[in-house]
Formats: structure tokens, C-alpha cells, sequence
């Protein structure tokens, strides 16, 4: 019972119209489970901004939309001051979908990353593929998969040298 | 009648909840009619996504609000996906205010240009203070309001460079 | 005579190992050209800071190395900092060539674009494709090719708005 | 004796031309200090790229050239992909000095972050104050001083979390 009740907890939340960042989402999950964490999913409309307080990790997804997130993504983290301070020390991650290379998947990641910065929380990045985070052109691909999966299994594995 | 009609127009959009931003827009208003063009200014409230397209300049400002633009602002620049390539080879600008000194102000102006970018507009910068953009901290000081007349000249001047 | 004395002119300066920004600024030098512009191209490495001022337009292009441009590179900026105000008004663009997607281009080209907003110079951005500049993963193929001389074209096009 | 072989060990590392961000790396020493950890200090010239690899934590200092850290600190950087791979899962932290508020430090310490997130680092935001990491604008005043101290002994509670 204890483990159950002190078994780290992700949040993926994510917004997505097309599907493709929603699939992202999945295999960032599936990534995670393969650590043994708990991991929710979930839109970002369905989000109550209370809920960021519950988990360890939290891992944020968006269409690039003119360069950075989605203003549905942008208005969770506006309305996160409420709690601002008490996010401190979580662990925390990001990820993208866009149309093009280069078309402003890498600021999404790193717009998403800076406010979780500015929340005091605990970021990293990869030594391999998409250093930032994972991000898809277009239906993510086997490549972008392949980092979807590896960064739910990194995000596990930090916060579980966290104690 | 004719110059009437071809005046240059520069459009100020902004989103102030306690005024800072406000100020400063007003301050960037007085120094673009300085050089004899025709300014508009708005709370982003009440911008309608094709106003966009009427004017020959777009200043946009935001408080920082997690490192990047509030998300009034950006569910406006999500909007105007609509007019996408339409804005290409208009002039941009952007300002922001913000609680501290390395408090995300810098970010959120290069945030509020890589979506102008990503209009194909003609961004600039300055070789004098404020580079990217003129910041406040708290309430706008003496520096501030002179990087803010400054910027609405310097919109201006380029405007009238570009026939 | 008068003409070419007074033809408009466009530095490309790149730094390259393996040889995929080189292929990327000869490509963009072939876009420019279409638009009977004056191009140099130059290594960095022969490339004298003064140069610079020569020009009316710079165009910088890097490999990315750890997220943004080669200390090759950066060193002419920082060299640059000799023509402080000198360079206003001009314009600029960049171009990056990386060996992942999602690793680093697009900051490498912003963090050049910033360097060039602090000159004070002109840039902007593109609503088709590669919205901050041109960027390659690995070789250049087709479509990385297209956007370099899409750029060309677009930086010529620019500085002949501009009396 | 044990205790002194596994000692948590961090390298503050910067580069300094006037003094600034040389003050501001002693006081970011001072606040590790405090919290009992082994720290060294390092001009940038003095730093062997091998070096890096023997600490817990690095944190890396630059005046703000053109919206970027110096060409000194890059090429440290640049010559650090001879390990690529080896500083996953360190910790890592920047810090920048600048001579105008909105001149380039939020970008510098950002540019900084994202070389060490290429490289598998962890990384992390303040809460409070400079939340990308401390800035000073001009000499270090005592705004700034006690973000560094702030800095030092942040980096130094996240090092001993990290088994």
C-alpha cells in the first residue's frame, strides 16, 4: 500500500488538434510506464491548474503555433502564478509538433522550458537526437518516437534519483 | 487628400492589467507621431485579427508573464494564422514589462518577434539600450520612456524607408 | 560605371568543417545573384571585421555546435563590437546547417539574428518553410537547398526596398 | 577521509574582462560554500576541457557580447564535444553580466543553458528574482550579489538531492 501511495507522478499535459502532439503524448507515456512511474495524461482544457501541485514531473506538450506554444498551453501557465513558488524542485519537460523543420519547433520546447524555470523547476536535456526535446514534423515518425519514448523514460529516471 | 490617404499607419496593440505595459505603449505612441505617422493604439481586447492587415507597422507588448507574452496576446497571434503570408513584408516591433531585472523580459520580446518572424516582417534592432525591444521593470523610469520614444521613431523612420 | 558603383551589396560569411554550410551560403549567393545584386562570399576565417561596413547586407551562417554558432563565428561578432552603430540600418539574415533535427538550428540562427538586432541592422523572417532562416540536416537535400535560395532572393529583394 | 574522496565538487567557470562577472562568479562560490561543498574557480583561459568532466556541478559566467556569451566561453564549449555524452546528468548553471537592462543577459545565460541541455545536463530556474540565473547589469550590486549567493547554494542543494 505504502509504495502504491508514494510512487512518483507525471502529468503529461498537451494540447492537440490535428492528433499529432497527442501522439507524442502517448509515447512520452509509454516511456514513462516502462520505469515503473505513474504517469496521467491529459488534455489541456481538462487541466485544473491545482492539479500541477500533485506530481513530481511534469512534461508539456504543444503545436507550434507562431513559434511557441498554443495560447490554451500559454493560459495554464498564466493562471500557474497562483502557485508560483510551490513548483519549486519538480522535474519538468517539454515537446513540440510542427509543420516544418525549422519552423519554430525548438523555441515551442524552450518557451515551454523557460516557464518551468521561472517555477524554480528541475530541467534537462539529451545528449542524443532532439537535445531539447522531441519534436515531430508533421505525424511523428519513428525517429520522433523513438525520443518521445526516450524522454519519458529520462524524465522517470531523474525523478527517481530525487528523493 | 492624397497624403491623408497614403499616411503611413502603425497599429500599438497591447495587454496591461496595472498599467506598465499601458504606459509604455502610449510613450512609443508619442514617439512615432514625432515622425508624422499615424498611430493606433489598442488594448489587445479589442483588436479585431483583420485590423492587423490595415497598417504598415504592428507594435505589439506584453507583461512577462512566465518568460514569454501573456496569453491575451498570444491567442491573438494564433488568430491571425488566418492571414497567414499577408503580413509578409510589414514592419514589426515589440516591448514588455516585467517584475524584475532577468525576470524574462528579454525572452518575452524575442517570443513576441519570432512570431512576426514567422510572418515574414521586417523586425529591427537597437545599437542603444534596450537591443531587442525597450523593457520596464515595474513601473516604466525615465530609461524606459526614452527607449520607448525612441522605438516608436525608429518604427516610424524604417516606415518611411520602405515605399 | 555609375551602376556598378552604386549596385547594391551582400556579405555571405559562413564558417564550415565538413562542407554543408559552405554548400548552403554558395546557394543562397546563387538566390541573391538572380536579383542582380553584388555577392561576396568568404570563409570567416578571411574575413577582416572592417569588411563589414562594406556591405548592405551580412549574411552569417554557422554549423550548430552545442545550440548555437561556431566560437569562429561568435569571435567576428565579438570583434565586431570595434563598428558599434555602424552597422544600423543594415540588413541581416542567417543560416544554419546542424546534424539533428531539433538540435539547434533554430537557436543558432536566432542567437546570430540577436547579435544583428543589437547592431541595430534590419532582419526578418519567411511565412513559407524555414521561418527564421535557412537550416540543413546533414547534406543540404532539395528542400534545405530551395529555402537557402529563397533567402538569397528575399535578403536582395529587401535591401532594394531600401533606399 | 572518505568523506573528503566523495565530496560533491563544483566548477564555476567564467570569463572576465573588467571584473564584473568575475565578482559575481566569487560571490555564486561563496553561497556553495556555505552549503559545504568543494568548489573551484576558474578564469576561462584556465580551464583544460578535460576538467570538466571531474566535477558534480558546472556553472559557467560570461559578459554578454552581442546577445551571447564571449567567444572565450564558446570555444571551451565548442572543444567540450570531445566529451559529448560524458556530462550527462550533471548539474549545470549560468550567470551573465551586461551593460544595459534588456541588452542581451537574459539571451546570454539562455544560450548557455541550452549548450548544457545539449549535453544531457541538468538544469534548473529560480523562483525568485533572476530566474534564468543571475544577471548584473554593470557592477554587481546587491540585487545582483544575492542572486549569485542564491545561485551558488541552489546548485549545491539539487548536487547533494542527486545521489
Amino acid at each position: 500500500m505504502e509504495g502504491v501511495i508514494n510512487m512518483a507522478r507525471i502529468l503529461i499535459v498537451y494540447y492537440s488538434r490535428g492528433g499529432n502532439t497527442k501522439r507524442m503524448a502517448e509515447e512520452i507515456a509509454k516511456g514513462a510506464k516502462r520505469e515503473s512511474i505513474s504517469v496521467d495524461l491529459k488534455r489541456v482544457e481538462r487541466v485544473k491548474v491545482e492539479e500541477l501541485l500533485d506530481y513530481d514531473g511534469i512534461i508539456i506538450g504543444s503545436p507550434t503555433y507562431y513559434g511557441t506554444m498554443a495560447a490554451q498551453i500559454k493560459r495554464l501557465l498564466d493562471e500557474s502564478v497562483k502557485f508560483h513558488g510551490k513548483l519549486d524542485g519538480k522535474v519538468g519537460a517539454a515537446f513540440a509538433s510542427s509543420a516544418n523543420i525549422g519552423g519554430g519547433n525548438e523555441t515551442t520546447i524552450l518557451d515551454i522550458l523557460n516557464a518551468m524555470l521561472i517555477h524554480g523547476m528541475i530541467i534537462f536535456g539529451d545528449p542524443q537526437g532532439d537535445h531539447y526535446g522531441p519534436v515531430a514534423i508533421g505525424t511523428p515518425d519513428a525517429r520522433s518516437i523513438k525520443q518521445c519514448v526516450r524522454l519519458g523514460q529520462r524524465v522517470a529516471k531523474l525523478i527517481s534519483r530525487l528523493p
